[in-house]
């Protein structure tokens, strides 16, 4: 990293991610870290496929330009592996976060083992084809059971989502299966359920896989008019009698539930996978956690 | 980081990724390092959401027994904010990668401002509703638009996959909507468009929208082998007659396509946004890639 000397106390900073593949790495890491300062208005370049001198020689005369408009440098999350192309960005004026360089020296010693250097590894598939096909099974399993259409196949679901429309059930199961293999299933509180505060019948046998979605009525309400505007289905007061009823169920069933109003679909995913003890494949991870 | 006192040259080592939250950030990089070490058999463990000191204490102690039972140092990837946390787990025999701690400092020197030291923020909604209605309506877009069951929607559509039946084109339209809120379309291209080598006259008002999906016959039988044993549709014949005419076809209309053979969900999906210039969301990055 160099010094600061373009350094200005600035309000609007601009930042780059730049990768030689998907670019997914160097923006996950490099957001986590954004998110840790506020006040800031960050102007967001994401540069994938940098797999080539040509682009990155681009690239590099780009971001020059960026700190003499800005008055500042910009600064760069990289995952970019070849050296060559590191050397060539560390030249600019920015603020050069490198990933990759900064770990894999320390890695390589402590592994005494050289590192490939090699692009395009971290979603390759690399010969594996099971976990391709167990998200494909996954994701299939998914589309098939939601919305509760085939209960039948609630005894090989993994976990059973329930929770009245609107809740999140469907994107929830969707990037669980798609993100960790998880066969996901759903089911839709409805009205009708309402009229007694016992869980449908249909999911007594499966009550160990059950996990209830709520999120606050107001909300609930806005994501329903944006569905069915001014319907009596959005409306405010039906929707805060149908989340009384909900989770009123939930602690009288003793299903173990999620506030879904203030996090995003990852949080509330990785949240059901750890509190419901079932494993998590994301990157072919181990079945602890 | 600590001197390599324990270290040995081991095919087999432990590898810890902590975070207090979901530990998607520290997987992600994680992985993506680790991917470049042949001949080394990972042990992985996912810990996320260490939000006490008590679950820091607990975790420590495991990491020492790891470290003693394989007889050298596991490596631990964290994303840890917590400073007190982060020294605990620095002071076990392991070989302390921290995200954080290795960049935030430098970060808190060029922007001149404390950083948060907040957990939880990184897939926090933070008050921003956009993103979560953006993504919600890009999935239900492309549930409602899966295998061209109401081609009637396709004008509104950002991008339309198409490809023989299991080429992959519903996982990737749902990964694209899930992660970077575009709203994806797809068809399936049938024996009966076979007849000609036209692109199906639905389609045509569309076709800066197009994309196709190919991948290598071998892996097209084996996938359909996993839905229809042994029928007529998964016979390898049959299949390398489907991808032969499927590749003429985008090559005689000029459809921009992609061999998925090798490569994994998250590196087609990029790579598609990347070539047909459609604007990506991810973390809310800005139009320009």
């Amino acid at each position: 990293m160099q010094a600061t000397e373009l350094a200005q106390p600035a309000t609007r900073r601009s930042v780059f991610f730049l990768s030689d593949r998907t670019g997914i790495t160097a923006e996950t890491l490099g957001h986590s870290l954004l998110t840790q300062f506020d006040n800031v208005e960050w102007n967001r370049h994401s540069i994938p496929f940098l797999d080539s001198m040509q682009k990155v020689a681009a690239l590099a005369e780009r971001i020059n330009q960026c700190a003499a408009t800005d008055g500042c440098r910009p600064l760069v999350f990289s995952t970019l592996v070849d050296e060559e192309q590191r050397a060539v960005i560390s030249d600019t004026h920015c603020v050069f976060y490198d990933f990759f360089g900064t770990f894999i020296d320390s890695m390589e010693k402590e592994l005494r083992q050289q590192s490939a250097h090699a692009v395009g590894r971290s979603y390759g598939l690399q010969g594996n084809q099971t976990s391709y096909f167990d998200r494909m099974e996954a994701i299939n399993f998914t589309l098939n059971n939601d919305d509760g259409v085939s209960a039948r196949n609630f005894a090989k679901a993994d976990i059973i989502l329930i929770g009245v429309s609107r809740s999140g059930k469907t994107p929830t199961c969707l990037y669980m299966a798609l993100q960790y293999g998880i066969a996901a299933a759903n089911y839709p509180l409805t009205e009708e359920d309402m009229d007694s505060m016992r869980l449908p019948k249909i999911l007594e046998p499966f009550k160990d896989k059950l996990f209830g979605l709520t999120l606050n009525p107001q909300q609930l309400h806005r994501i329903r008019q944006e569905r069915r505007p001014n319907s009596p289905y959005a409306a405010l007061a039906q929707c805060q009698q149908e989340i009384q009823w909900q989770e009123s169920l939930y602690r009288l069933s003793k299903v173990p539930n999620i506030d879904t109003s203030n996090i995003s679909i990852e949080e509330i995913s990785a949240t059901i996978l750890n509190r419901s003890g079932l494993k998590r494949a994301l990157y072919g991870a181990s079945k602890n956690h």
